[in-house]
């Protein structure tokens, strides 16, 4: 017990002003993923799992830290510029959260999962408050899932958490309890540090259980709150179907967010979001379209069916796909348009400007109400280097003609179908590079007639 | 109360046949799908929710009349050539419904919404069937949704409505009602206007509401039915998530009709129809393709995943995809192949030809058992105007071949590989139209080593 | 009754090995689908139902044979190696079964269906099993369907049948049971002879039920015993709309089972597999991506969005798509990469070499570390013959290339872009087929001029 025999979180005046740390535990490998990443590392909407704790835990705290495992220099690095610290040997939750010790500071400290990263900020700030209400001494997060059969129970008595209890010990009687416990805590910095060093191993596994901290608070005479949240931010991700699960339920967020901001989305369980996507009001959205991240969308812009964004902005009234893909540096200028089977990377296509069908641009600047025909490809890579094509303003770029960057084309200029364009287009000019026709008289047919005798003499 | 004591509706003959008006209120602003354009204009199954209730209205009722608001022109051409009348002022449903009453007529009135657009015409027959009964001065149609809370509740007694109760009003016995209002009513002209010139706007919006035409009616002692129909015919469409829930019903139903009709959908929830599609028996559909307006698929044809098809025709045994985009004008002919990432329009291909790959074909005509080889274009816009390709039966366009229309390939006719046809290529002949090759020793390689040193020094 | 009072089953020893023989029913038209095909034929996750349940029964039958109708030369192939009796007349299921009773041998025989396909292996064994236990004459399978309705059902007193109602002759504490008969029935060989030849035709529709077998088992005091399985192994498939539930549930066992084995699904529902998919652990698959039959992929590749992947071999770490098409005969060697809007057809990829764009290779060998330009396409046929290109180690194609096939190309040869091959270039060469650039001053303005010209004249 603490000095004057009372948890330290019980004589610290409420009303100062006090810092919370968040312990983020993402030592965990992908074992029951079949993974050999991290778990921590695993993608849902687009970015990593820890990604997405770091963010939602900055909102609410003013210092994170993180607890990663040996070799996890992938983790390290999205954590940063947040402090990582390493534990060495696996044993146990406890002592993962003790390795950040160091970091506690004064205050509160929470421990959280990089495997439940879609807790929500609101939920964090509950938990928060609820530690920090006149004699609460620790906060935990519980839930009510659909099917809680393996998760701990909460057993609780007038408001007051009594115990975890483990559905492996459970009686049946605690088994019927539908909260169930989401593993994580809250306590001032002092009582946490304290109850963590008291955390015994005498288990089967002889490993240290974050969750013994509830016994040991409740032994300390403070009150223990739960505090609920919904199923879906604190499910925990341990395997591929978990992760799957988590991905739906992220979707149908980032999906029903989009619809409420004046977004249609014609068949919503299509479409796949990334977590930063952005949409405005009145764009229009196919079944089949698939954002990754750093894609925004002006209002008026109509997205077709199976088209797929990456890293780009396409302007106001623009009209993609379908079957476009846009890749990551590419702006699509206002009302322009971009139809099936073309791909554009880091590209400007100008306003009004349109590429309509199987074409490829890749690292060209093209101006506004630009034309560019059929199977047009820029050759912007020779090996080694890539290269720019530059196209000026109202030009017209014949079907299938080829631009060997770097070249460029002047305003109003215009390229012939079928052109191998090496050299730069001046301004108002026409280009040229493609072979005369010849036709060959009754040759069509005699060729023909050549082949199927072939295919009759074997 | 009218001449004679008695509402109009039980005076007049039940056997004598009678005129039924149907009018519906399209005058909602997008308000609460954060659109700019008019509620009724939102599209469900590839046409406008006011174009559905127009097309199933039409089959029930002798006479349509639309209500918009000032400024929906967009609604008042899609509503031609049934009669428009304009709402100025918002005040409430029994307003709107008044716009019309110099359309009512004799007979039979029945007051829709453009926001409840997938009642079905068996819903609005049931509807007129029961207001015909003798005593039923009023019907209304009624639902019991998954869901009730925020609907009016319909009180009823002895297969009587006594009353709507709107939700925010009623006592926690009447919001156990699961039965709800949808809010359409139909009744004898000549009750209706007398009714709606009754309505007051005595309330907190100072609107007047149509739902107080039930009250005025059991005041008057005629009776009023409730007509129950399933929600998903009546659910109103007033957010973006609502209408997208409207989009999975309709397309339910469109999949489950097709099915029924003996067409194998693999994953019936990936593929989109239309409302307007039409497909006939032993038509395999694979997954994740959709259907725009104006398409017909005929029996034995195969539409493989990821295909695309909008205002086109596919006649029997033909093989469409995957990948393939087939537009507006277009006809496959049978046994026909159009194949990945190819794009047609305003095109005819004939019996037994093939696109196979990577083609652009627009307005073009093609006969039959022609092949068509990879990268084909037809060159059919040069920037103002557009031009046909023409090509014979049998003949064989060679791999990337750009056709410069207007331009014809005639029967039998080969065009090599590479080649830019600009003038006619006569049946049987063979038109060349590309450069020779050349080789030049080492120079690859050099061309490799050079390009290396360049990266090397920077 | 047999001789000596005793159904042979119960005469025969429990402990020496018995053969065991499958009977699949196979003859049923596809007159619910509305299809001229057998239903037997009928696809599910890629291959027809009837090879789904050969597969299963093969593993827990000695003997299969297979009962189809007149006409059905298409199932007689599929069911090969394994015999084919053809049932002349529909004259009931317990007739179709009789047909095969020269096959039944000794041991036991089980009475399966091809349109019941989705039974398990380990489902056919307990039925199998079950009959073999003492004084069980009969075992049949039952399930509980979410929706019993049209199922007869499983009327049951102290662990054994007392016989099958149908649904339509079910008093309402019938209808109540909620075990309903599969139809699957497994029999000693010598009773299920018997009691086939005993069943009797005098019902309604005058055929032969199989069903019909339970009362002559109970009548010769054998124990009848209920096997259950789940309802996604044991639901009938007689229509579109039930062959779509089968392959949803065919394809969530599926999707689960990659899961397990370590392969990330990003939006499993999305994913369509077939039976004989192959992905190992660490296989990243986006949304939208189709397997059709015969595809491996390898431990760290990435099948991006919208691929359709037929008969190939994807190696380790390859990435493929979006929009990718592998199909038939295909290796994409370790590394490669294959990106959006590319085919290939019966080629193989080295690897490290990539195909990044808008491509077609047909019956092509790339050697590894070699680069295909965008818009490259092989012409591998004539019209009537396939013919082979061949590349070699670390050449770089040029955009827009056209390989006329047979053809090769060196190893670090260069193809200049936009030319079309129709000679081997040597190791180490540099190859050029393409027109030279010439640039016509104003003349662009001027064609834009008067073609402005000539649409403002009409």
């Amino acid at each position: 017990m603490p000095e004057l025999g009372l948890p330290h979180a019980l004589m610290t005046s409420i009303s100062a002003p006090r810092p919370a740390t968040a312990v983020l535990l993402a030592a965990g490998l992908g074992t029951r993923m079949k993974s050999s990443r991290p778990k921590a590392m695993q993608s849902l909407g687009g970015r990593p799992m820890l990604a997405h704790l770091l963010a939602n835990a900055a909102e609410v705290f003013d210092r994170l830290v993180v607890v990663i495992g040996p070799d996890m220099e992938e983790v390290a690095e999205l954590a940063a510029p947040y402090p990582v610290v390493v534990q060495q040997e696996r044993l146990g939750t406890a002592h993962a959260a003790l390795q950040a010790e160091s970091w506690f500071g004064d205050g509160d400290v929470a421990v959280l999962y990089a495997d439940n990263p879609l807790i929500s900020a609101e939920t964090l700030n509950s938990l928060l408050e609820e530690r920090r209400k006149p004699d609460v001494g620790l906060a935990l997060l519980a839930m009510r899932p659909a099917e809680p059969a393996r998760y701990g129970r909460v057993v609780a008595q007038d408001g007051n958490v009594k115990r975890i209890v483990e559905w492996a010990d459970a009686t049946s009687e605690e088994r019927a309890i539908d909260l169930c416990n989401a593993g994580v805590l809250c306590a001032d910095a002092v009582d946490f540090r304290r109850w963590l060093h008291n955390v015994r191993n005498d288990n089967a596994k002889g490993e240290y259980y974050l969750t013994d901290v509830v016994d040991l608070a409740v032994a300390d005479n403070v009150q223990v709150r739960a505090v609920e949240a919904a199923e879906d931010e604190l499910r925990g991700v341990n395997s591929r179907a978990e992760l799957a699960q988590a991905e739906a339920a992220l979707q149908t967020r980032l999906r029903n967010k989009a619809m409420e901001n004046g977004v249609t989305l014609v068949a919503p369980e299509t479409v796949f979001l990334s977590a930063d996507t952005q949409i405005e009001a009145d764009v229009l959205i196919e079944p089949n379209v698939f954002f990754g991240p750093g894609v925004t969308v002006q209002s008026g812009a109509v997205i077709r069916a199976f088209s797929h964004l990456e890293g780009c902005e396409v302007q106001a009234n623009a009209i993609i796909g379908p079957y476009a893909r846009i890749r990551e540096g590419t702006t699509i200028g206002t009302s322009a348009r971009v139809g099936n089977f073309v791909e554009l990377k880091a590209t400007t296509l100008g306003e009004g400007s349109k590429a309509n069908h199987l074409t490829y641009l890749g690292n060209a600047e093209i101006g506004s109400r630009t034309n560019i025909g059929a199977g047009t490809i820029t050759c912007n890579y020779d090996g080694m280097f890539k290269h720019t094509s530059t196209i000026g303003d109202k030009a017209f770029i014949g079907s299938d003609s080829i631009l060997v960057a770097p070249v460029s084309i002047g305003d109003n200029a215009l390229v012939a179908a079928g052109s191998v364009i090496t050299q730069n287009v001046p301004d108002d000019a026409l280009a040229f590079g493609r072979a005369q026709q010849v036709n060959k008289a009754e040759m069509g047919r005699l060729f023909k007639e050549r082949l199927q005798a072939k295919k009759e003499n074997g």
